[in-house]
C-alpha cells in the first residue's frame, strides 16, 4: 500500500459506492441493447467536476474513448458520465464515433449541459454498432430516474456489468488534517475475464466531493491505479474499452493525503471485487511478494504468479504444486535469486530457502480447500513488496468464454 | 518461412525422426519415475557431434540445464543425450545438480565415453528429486536396448512425453548443391500446455549426419527456433526446463543452405506437432499475418492472437467473434493502423478494411466447425509476414491442469 497506514486506518468504509458521494445522482436502466438486463447508466454531477483518466493502451481504442478524450481536452470540467454495456462500440469506424458523439449530445441536452461536458464509455461485443434509437429512449428514462443514494448506485453499477455476477460499489469517507469536514470518495466498476489479464475488460468510475486541481487528481489516480487495477491486470495491455475515470470538485490545490488515501482504498477494493468475481472463479488468490530488491521486481513477480494459467488451474484443482508458483515467478525474469526465495501459504511457511518443503502436503492441500488463498513469496534479497490479486481458472471460465455471444 | 521455397521444395520427408539419422541409436524405457509409462530416453551417437542449444531464459533453470551447459563449455563435441520425464529435477538445489551429474556419469560409463560428452535433460514435476536408483537401473536397460530406426525412435519419443497424446518425430533428407550425397536432419520433441506459452514445457532433440562448425550450427538453430518453436511459445518466457539441442558432425565449414532448410523444416514440423497436441486441444489454429511494416510487427501480432485466451475459448466454442482477434492484435501494441487491417478465415475474406464484415455469420461459423482453423490478418501497411501456430482452449485443458500431479 502506498497510503501510509495511519491515513488508511482513519478511512471510514461506506455503503453505496458512487451513490455515497454528495452531489452525485445516478441511474441504470434497461435500454434494450441487451435482451433483458440493465444496460445503460447515467451519472450526473450537480456542478462541474475536474476529471482524470487512465485508459487502455491497446492499439485498438473504442470510439467512446476517442470521443471522451476530445471532450476532456476541450472542456475544463465534466458534468456527466454515460456508459452502456452489451455493445463495445469498438471497431465500428466513423459510424462508431458519430454514435458516441450523438450519445453525449443527447445526454447533454437532457441534462442541460454542454456535450463536451459528458464522458461516454461502452463495454460488450466488439464490431457491432450501437442501436441508437434504443440508446436514445434509454437515456430519456435514465435521466428521469436520476437519484442519489445506494439504490440508484446499485442500478447504475448493474447497468455496466457484462459477465460480472455482482455489481461492484465501494466508498470511503475521510477527514483531512485541520479540517472537520467529512469528504467521500466513491466508485462503481465492472470486472473482467481474469484469465487473460492482457485482455481484461474493466471500467471504473470514481468521484469525490473533495476539491483539487486536475493535474493533482491525474497524478493521484495514476498512482492509485498502478497499485490496484494494474495489479489485477497487466499494465498497459488492456482491452479496446478499458478506462478509469475519476472526478473531483475543481480546486487549485493538491489532492490532500486523506483524499489520496481514500482514492487508493476505493480503487483497491474495486480491484479486489473484480478479482473475486473473475469469470468462472471459484477461489480468490492474493499474492504478496516481500523481500524484493525494488518495487518493480516485487510487482513483476506478484503479477506473473496471479497471471499464470498453470498456477490458476492448480489452485482450481486444490493441488499444492508450488513448483508452478516458482516457475511463474522465474518467468517474470525479474532476477529471482536461487536459494534466497521462500514461499508461505495462508501465512504459514510452505517452502523455505533452498526449496525445502516445510509444510506437509496434507496441510497445504487443506489450506487450498479454502475459498480465499493467500500465497506469500519472500524473494530474500531486499525490502520492497507488492500485492497482486487474482482467482483460479475453472471449467466455468471456459464455458463462459466459449459462448460469450450466444 | 526463411528457407527459400526452392530449397524447401527439394526436401524429402522421412519417417522415424531422430531414428532416421545415420549413426544415431536410441532407446526409451520405463525406469519407474512414472508409474507405468516410458520415462527415460537415451540417444547415442557413433562419433562425436558438435552441439548447439537454445535453452529457457527463465530465472529458474533446472539442474540438468546447468550441468549440460557446463558440459558444452568443457567438451568440444557430444556423444549422447539422456532425458527423463516424470521429474523436472528443478528447484532441487545442490542435490539436483549432483543427480544430473551422476546421470551423465553413469550413462557415459555404460557407453564408454566421457561424462562431459553427455547432455542431460528432464521434464515433469518441479521440486521433487530424481529417484537415482531407478534412473541407474533404467539407464542400464536403455543402453542395452539402443537401436537405430523408427521403432527405437518411437520408444525414445514416448519416453520424453508428459501430457502429450502422441510422440513427435520429424525428419527430412536433403541433397546439397554440388553433392550427390543425401543427408538427413531428424528430431524428436515433447509439447506443452498451449494455453500459457510463457510457461510452455517443451524439449526438442535434433541431429544430422551432415557436417558443419559449431558456431554455424548455433546460428542455424537460433534462426530456425525463432520462426518455429518461438512462434508457438513466447520468446524467452519459457519454463524451468525448456531446451532445444541440435547435433551435427564436426566440420569446419558453414551449415549449407540444404542443411539449414532441413533443420528449419524439422523444427517447424515438430512445433506444429506440439501446437496440434496442445493440452486438451480440440482444434488447431494457424495465424498468418501479412502486410506488416516489418517482421517484428508481424511476429508480435501473430503471437498475440494465438496466445489470447479469449480467441482460444471463442475457437473452442466455434463462435465467429472476430472482435477478439483484432483486440488481441491491438494488445500486442505493435502499431496496428485502424482501417488498414482486414481478416480472412480459411482463405476467404471475413472482415475487410474499415471493419466491414463480408462473410456471413453462418459461413464463418461453418468454417470454425473444422478441426484446423486458418486465420489470416493483413495489417495493410507493408510487406512483412509471419506465421504462428496454436490451438483452442478447452474444458479438457482445465481438467488436465487442475490435477496434473494427482
Amino acid at each position: 500500500m502506498l497510503a501510509p497506514s495511519s491515513l488508511e486506518d482513519r478511512l471510514i468504509a461506506l455503503r453505496g459506492g458512487l451513490g455515497a458521494v454528495p452531489g452525485v445522482r445516478l441511474a441504470g436502466v434497461h435500454a434494450g441493447i441487451k435482451p433483458r438486463k440493465r444496460d445503460l447508466a447515467v451519472v450526473a454531477f450537480d456542478r462541474p467536476h475536474v476529471c482524470a483518466s487512465v485508459v487502455t493502451t491497446n492499439d485498438v481504442k473504442a470510439a467512446p474513448l476517442l470521443v471522451s478524450r476530445e471532450h476532456l481536452a476541450h472542456a475544463p470540467a465534466m458534468r456527466a458520465l454515460v456508459c452502456n454495456s452489451g455493445c463495445a462500440n469498438a471497431c465500428t469506424g466513423e459510424r462508431g464515433e458519430r454514435d458516441a458523439r450523438a450519445t453525449a449530445r443527447q445526454a447533454a441536452a437532457l441534462l442541460g449541459v454542454d456535450a463536451h461536458e459528458v464522458v461516454v464509455a461502452s463495454t460488450g461485443v466488439i464490431g457491432v454498432p450501437l442501436p441508437m434509437e434504443l440508446v436514445g429512449k434509454g437515456l430519456e428514462r435514465a435521466v428521469k430516474a436520476l437519484a442519489d443514494g445506494t439504490e440508484a448506485a446499485l442500478s447504475a453499477a448493474e447497468a455496466i456489468m457484462t459477465t460480472d455476477h455482482v455489481p461492484k460499489l465501494e466508498a470511503y469517507a475521510f477527514y483531512d488534517d485541520g479540517s472537520k469536514e467529512r469528504r467521500v470518495v466513491g466508485g462503481i466498476a465492472k470486472g473482467s475475464g481474469m484469465i487473460a489479464p492482457n485482455l481484461a475488460t474493466m471500467l471504473a468510475f470514481v468521484a469525490t466531493d473533495a476539491a483539487c486541481s486536475r493535474a493533482s487528481l491525474n497524478a493521484a489516480l495514476k498512482e492509485a491505479v498502478e497499485d490496484t487495477f494494474n495489479m489485477i491486470s497487466v499494465d498497459g495491455d488492456m482491452s479496446t474499452n478499458d478506462c478509469v475515470y475519476a472526478l473531483a470538485r475543481p480546486g487549485t490545490g493538491e489532492a490532500t493525503p486523506g483524499l489520496r488515501a481514500a482514492l487508493h482504498a476505493v480503487c483497491r477494493e474495486l480491484a479486489i471485487d473484480m478479482a473475486k468475481d473473475g469469470e468462472g472463479a471459484s477461489k480468490r488468490l492474493t499474492v504478496h511478494v516481500t523481500g524484493a530488491r525494488d518495487r518493480a521486481q516485487a510487482r513483476a513477480v506478484a503479477r506473473a504468479i496471479v497471471n499464470s494459467s498453470l498456477v490458476k488451474t492448480a489452485l482450481y484443482g486444490e493441488d499444492p504444486n508450488w513448483g508452478r508458483i516458482i516457475a511463474a515467478a522465474g518467468s517474470a525474469k525479474a532476477g529471482l535469486v536461487e536459494d534466497a526465495w521462500s514461499i508461505a501459504l495462508a501465512g504459514q511457511p510452505w517452502v523455505s530457502r533452498g526449496a525445502v518443503e516445510v509444510m506437509s502436503e496434507f496441510e497445504a492441500h487443506s489450506h487450498l480447500e479454502e475459498k480465499s488463498i493467500e500465497i506469500g513469496v519472500d524473494l530474500g534479497v531486499g525490502e520492497a513488496e507488492a500485492t497482486a490479486w487474482g482467482c483460479d481458472l475453472s471449467l466455468e471460465y471456459v464455458r463462459i468464454n466459449a459462448h460469450y455471444r450466444t
